[in-house]
């Protein structure tokens, strides 16, 4: 059997892991059938894999959302250029990847529009029409939707392309201080989400002024480490301070009678989520996703024994049925395929757990289960079978989070100057942790001289201490580092 | 008490309805908050009414979908020139209103990219990739979108915009009938949607080859009749034959061992809908949603009494705790304004049932029951909420299929000869059904000597008759004319 594996495995033709990230990443997504690149150069497909598994976030983000007093709204996917010009730093973040329609049928446009690449400019001038008094604050919209951004770097499938699926959050709000209470809940709400959906740990903390989004006053992001040890930003809060409020002219009238620019907020979660979580947890053999956004949870493979057919099925179809009430699950009766080609197929495509049904499973009433993430087989007996699934289910995904945050903590390496920083920057992969001023100049220089850059200043700072490595004056901030996609 | 309600009434401004359905129609749509004109002509904003609206058809849809084998993926928003030319109908039927993308950044793209019409231009090439063996057959994948349309007709909000939300259902099959098996599940499922969640009816049938999709070797859909007597036409489901299997080559092999053309359907339902139901619902004083989709199914309005603020206000609130475990409810406890002022906004608002507390409700323990389709009031004790609730919200969903259904009768004119047709044409609003040979030729020239155009050819064939009111032939079919939006 082990030898039948292995070669039905070379047949795939998956590069290793650990020694070509790079080449393995988009392997193992496109051969699993999870996505496909599409023929527009940068854009993707995703299959139906890859898709429910952002429905699946969707819809926690949003039944959250709503708990928490956001709605939902949609606004239109271009934008006229008069608008996307009015905040000029935010115009001049984006402008360089803007895909642009000029004409429509056989006219050319007046104004060129701009495909989304995010939506503050198109939403703010309809705020700014809505909100009029204090009343009409806190206004809390969010939309599910689709942007652009002509990216012209080389493009990682899920990762960097140049249409992604997110949510964008755009909060108004009368004072400072509400909008900063949001950042809170929008932050924990990340982290959950990543931790108990996706099995995915992160690095929560502030972007420096050199990294934050364009436009805004502070950002906020999780950051992870990708198995290369790259850094990859993820889901993200912005406090847009009165910025958009006084390009798009964002007033409302307070209680106490004064007319007052609105505060704002931005948050946003992104299908690149999806490409962490392949890149984190798969394996040689293929995906391997966390059982709460599987598309199948379940695999049943029946091995057929010669005269047992009805036997062996029959008994699969009743453990399939048992099972469907509550899994997603799928009974991979094909003709013309051997068990192993199909443990192969199932593995590759990351189904977190398969049972097998022989003779011996029918004869005894039980099943056989084997994990994906270990390899570990274990007997149940039917009467048991949903209990030990549930188990076995939660288990994969608790380990799938410990191994994922073991590796970041395993590729956090700290430093105390900056010839060590150096030297660990070339022999080691992943985030280096050093003291710092606070000065942009000196993370500017670093990012010349290393390539690296900062990836956020972590919430967590108890282990404050020294000197900024670059300039070695006194430590401000304990700030993380990294090479990043 | 009538009296303000009136005054207030006025105040809101909105159109008769039934004198000025063009000028009501979009008047209540933005008045009552459930859309907004954008900042690009011909796009809308979806505010959280209209999003909610469309969020539980899409689940209603999705969940149908899913237990039927069809499975959700997601294509790229472009489609390259190259590609969109390729099915010659379909290209000539879109490309008047297709809006191009010829720029990126500051660079000049290659080729033109279509911001997607429709996908299966972009989706075909893919499949065709996809496809080899009769082992990859059913592939039925749908995909829940933007899509963007150029018209350059006079817009109107939600029934003919630029960019609309949809479903994009796109299956391949093996044979040509188990692709028109499929018409069967669709056209059904649009009907139950329709009528379960939207309170809609409509006249099922199929369009004439005149009126079919570009590329399509028949369509069938459902029609509305709208307060206008114009017919605008609702979901759709159309059979391509091979012709876009032979345009993208998409091609497997049999089991028979021969290669052969797939056979395709693609079907669509979109937020038309959700102006369809505006308009068929709605009245003097605003919208009314049924409640299957309403964003706030019940309101409760506290009538303050001077001394027994907190008294009414307890009891309200225990009230909305009684029901919020069941419903979407909004409590109405904002200060400043007048009971009136809350009933007639809510009203516009088209929350389908009211509840009012005054100092009577809280003294009997029980509460008073408004009806936003009939106004009726009822009154009902604490004990029976939530059984009440229930019945009332039922039957204001019956009474708004029931009611829109007899107007679609009403509006249903039956002809024999062309005379009668062109009398009943200008007497008339809504459906002229008239006998009709079947040719094109017949059509066309009624269409170019009177406006009216064929709506679909009913399912329902029963009363078949007569000669075609054109050319005096055998009727082949009972058709309907109809002028349309």
């Amino acid at each position: 059997m082990k030898k039948q594996n292995n070669e039905e495995k070379k047949s795939l033709g998956l590069t290793h892991k650990k020694e070509e990230f790079e080449k393995w990443y988009p392997e193992v997504l496109t051969k699993s059938g999870f996505v496909d690149y599409s023929f527009v150069s940068g854009m993707l497909v995703f299959r139906p894999a890859a898709y429910a598994a952002w429905q699946i976030i969707v819809n926690a983000v949003d039944s959250e959302f709503k708990k928490n007093g956001i709605e939902d709204a949609y606004f239109p996917l271009f934008i006229p250029e008069r608008f996307l010009e009015k905040e000029k730093e935010h115009f001049v973040g984006f402008e360089p990847e803007v895909a642009w329609v000029t004409h429509a049928g056989k006219s050319k446009l007046e104004e060129r529009l701009a495909v989304r690449p995010t939506s503050e400019t198109i939403m703010y001038p309809s705020y700014s029409k809505w909100i009029r008094s204090w009343r009409d604050l806190p206004l809390r919209y969010n939309q599910w939707n689709n942007a652009v951004r002509w990216e012209f770097k080389h493009p990682t499938p899920l990762l960097r392309t140049r249409e992604f699926l997110w949510c964008e959050g755009h909060s108004v709000f009368a004072s400072k201080e509400e909008a900063d209470n949001e950042r809170k809940f929008i932050m924990d709400l990340w982290e959950r989400i990543l931790r108990d959906y996706l099995a995915l740990p992160g690095i929560v903390g502030k972007k420096t002024d050199n990294e934050k989004f364009a436009g805004a006053v502070a950002s906020y992001s999780i950051e992870h480490i990708m198995p290369d040890g790259y850094v990859v930003q993820g889901p993200d809060f912005h406090n847009d301070g009165e910025n958009f409020a006084k390009a798009f002219d964002i007033k409302f009238l307070d209680k106490d009678g004064k007319e007052k620019y609105a505060w704002q907020n931005t948050y946003a979660i992104s299908t690149r989520e999806l490409g962490v979580m392949v890149a984190t947890h798969g394996d040689d053999k293929g995906l391997i996703l966390p059982p709460k956004v599987a598309y199948i949870q379940v695999v049943i493979v029946p091995i057929i024994a010669k005269g047992n057919e009805e036997k062996i099925l029959g008994y699969a179809r009743k453990v399939a049925e048992i099972l469907k009430e509550r899994y997603r699950i799928k009974l991979d009766d094909r003709e013309g395929y051997t068990p192993g080609y199909k443990y192969n197929e199932w593995e590759l495509r990351g189904v977190p757990l398969r049972i097998e049904i022989g003779l011996k499973e029918v004869e005894k009433e039980q099943v056989m289960f084997v994990r994906r993430d270990t390899g570990a087989r274990a007997e149940a007996s039917l009467g048991d079978l949903v209990e030990k699934v549930d188990v076995i289910l939660d288990d994969i995904h608790k380990n799938l989070y410990e191994r994922a945050k073991k590796f970041m903590q395993e590729h956090m390496h700290n430093v105390e100057t900056y010839d060590e920083f150096k030297r660990v920057l070339k022999t080691k992969k992943g985030i280096i942790h050093a003291p710092w001023c606070g000065n942009s100049e000196c993370e500017e220089k670093i990012k010349e001289e290393t390539g690296a850059k900062t990836s956020n200043i972590p919430f967590d700072q108890s282990d404050l201490h020294g000197k900024c490595i670059y300039c070695g004056k006194e430590a401000k901030y304990m700030v993380n580092f990294a090479k990043s996609y």
